[in-house]
């Protein structure tokens, strides 16, 4: 791997909810580039983007030159990120990809910084951004699981509409608006059904136990990723790991409700000692109550309700929550540029 | 205890949230009653309802009469029930209280309509409604604990604002307009904070991962009824109990994500068989997602996401929701008041 002091950076998928703050995060830390480039899909080629590096105009990501580029910064889905991260990191470029297209690939490290940033080391071109909710979860679990073990874990979610992208933002307001017209309705019952397929139901003023598609065993695509990727980031495949995956109608911010039991007995003297000190995180304790909003536009996780279990006691149980656009996707990527650099 | 054919009834705190679907329900279920009276604080007293049995003059509860009650349905909150429900039980009504007041009285049945009816039958002229979270919960734990012995529950909650009564609906959709003038700020950060006091943090667009005032170990009191009222409803106080309670930008609805496991394993298709025929519920399969939109206004419960869990296997995940109004207060009080008629 190479390693760059003053990397030439492509932020592909640039104009999507992710991409726009990539280039944010790039900005706001001030990260050390030569040379910017943005690409997206043709119907987004050709706009001028105004850039801390000055006016930057995006190209079509089909017909788009894929050498000179030190590090890629993915997010255009996982289609998009099959065909092209191939040909970017064949042309010499470290690809950092938010799409779920190789994070189970035993080549492609699958990196939170902050908690298994070693593994980076080993990438061979293309490096794996986790999925937005594992990537919160994992910032409360990492440092537990370092200091005791994780065996069992109970993780139950409530992400927002933003883990859509865009169009999530744009359904949940328009569906807002539209109920508004009739809030009786939905004390009372017989609402009309608003439009747009986004979400199998509605989000607005709802709940949708159903996040992604169903895959096996009646669990989710994204409920497995949260089984998978936690297996893979802390490097232990026997975690009993059981997962619900709930849409909530907030616009940015991915909370998780989770009990966890180690090795041995975690007391809340312990916990709060390890997660106090743990990097990029906040622990607020009972006095404040972390809430999503909390959490928008802030690189920090924030982690409250911290209390021993009750059920089966020797165990933690807590409420995570993160930006799922910052460091549940742009801020870890750009972490991970930043540990490409170092 | 008396049977009633044809009973007086009373409806205290008849104005509330809970209240008011009371006389609904009442309506809509045609009771047999032959008296109605509704009591309320002295700010809704005079106030006149029309009903289907006439028109009736909201009493004051302070100085109205406890005789001549059959069945007292209160909702009027605890400090009321523990102050005035003795009163009219010793005047001959039995109670049906909604309140938390007496559900951990060794001497008053705490009964779901439909999972533990038997214990009604003890009453000594009080009968509890249990919260409204843990009734929706009962409704998909009782007939799988009557089939294989619960052991082992998880519960996360997904509670709607009108838990709250009115004032809950009122805090939500004037946070809504409030925010609706700068949503930019809720993708961004940067909000600013809506008034109201109701809720430690806010609720629009928002969760909030704490339901009712913080109790013992740093569980909250919404948590604790969850695990007393489980125990004494399925008569059994060694299951192990691990819950989470956060209040969601729903007007009505509560919603559960759950994972159980019995005293022997049980599949999905016993799971299937078991909850497909209990009473009071539908359960929807994986190509209907429940959501709490869709429980407002109705009387069964909605399960969904019914599937085998992965963490450990052998038990059964599930998500549960309810009308909160209804089957998890006022419709539960009736069916009870029903049971009493028996």
């Amino acid at each position: 791997m190479d390693r760059y002091s003053n990397a030439r950076v492509a932020i592909v998928g640039a104009t999507g909810a992710v991409g726009t703050t990539m280039l944010s995060i790039l900005e706001e830390r001030r990260f050390p580039l030569s040379d910017l480039r943005l690409l997206a899909s043709s119907r987004s080629a050709g706009r001028v983007v105004d850039t801390n590096w000055g006016s930057v105009e995006v190209e079509d990501l089909e017909t788009a030159d894929p050498s000179d580029v030190d590090i890629a910064l993915f997010s255009a889905g996982g289609s998009r990120s099959l065909e092209y991260a191939p040909h970017f990191a064949s042309a010499g470029a470290t690809v950092i990809d938010n799409s779920s297209a190789f994070r189970r690939d035993d080549t492609v490290p699958l990196v939170v910084a902050q908690v298994n940033d070693e593994a980076i080391r080993s990438n061979e071109g293309i490096v794996a951004n986790p999925n937005c909710t594992t990537m919160v979860l994992m910032m409360a679990a990492g440092p537990l699981h370092d200091a005791a073990g994780l065996k069992t874990m109970f993780a139950t979610s409530y992400q927002s509409v933003s883990g859509s992208g865009r169009t999530g933002i744009t359904q949940l307001t328009s569906e807002i608006d539209f109920f508004d017209e009739d809030r009786e309705s939905l004390v009372s019952g017989g609402w009309e059904e608003p439009k747009g397929d986004l979400y199998a139901r509605p989000i607005g003023y709802n709940v949708l136990p159903l996040a992604g598609p169903l895959s096996d065993a009646g669990y989710t695509e994204e409920e497995w990723k949260l089984v998978h990727e936690s297996h893979k980031i802390l490097g232990r495949q026997e975690i009993a790991i059981e997962p619900t995956c709930v849409r909530v109608p907030v616009m940015v911010g991915h909370g998780i409700a989770t009990s966890m039991w180690f090795d041995r007995r975690v007391d809340l003297d312990e916990a709060v000692a390890v997660l106090g000190s743990a990097p990029g995180m906040q622990l607020w304790d009972d006095t404040r109550v972390p809430t999503p909003l909390d959490s928008a536009g802030i690189d920090d996780i924030l982690v409250g309700r911290l209390r021993e279990t009750i059920g089966f006691p020797g165990g933690i149980s807590l409420f995570a929550i993160g930006d799922n656009l910052r460091k549940g996707a742009a801020l870890n990527a750009v972490q991970l540029a930043e540990l490409l650099l170092a």
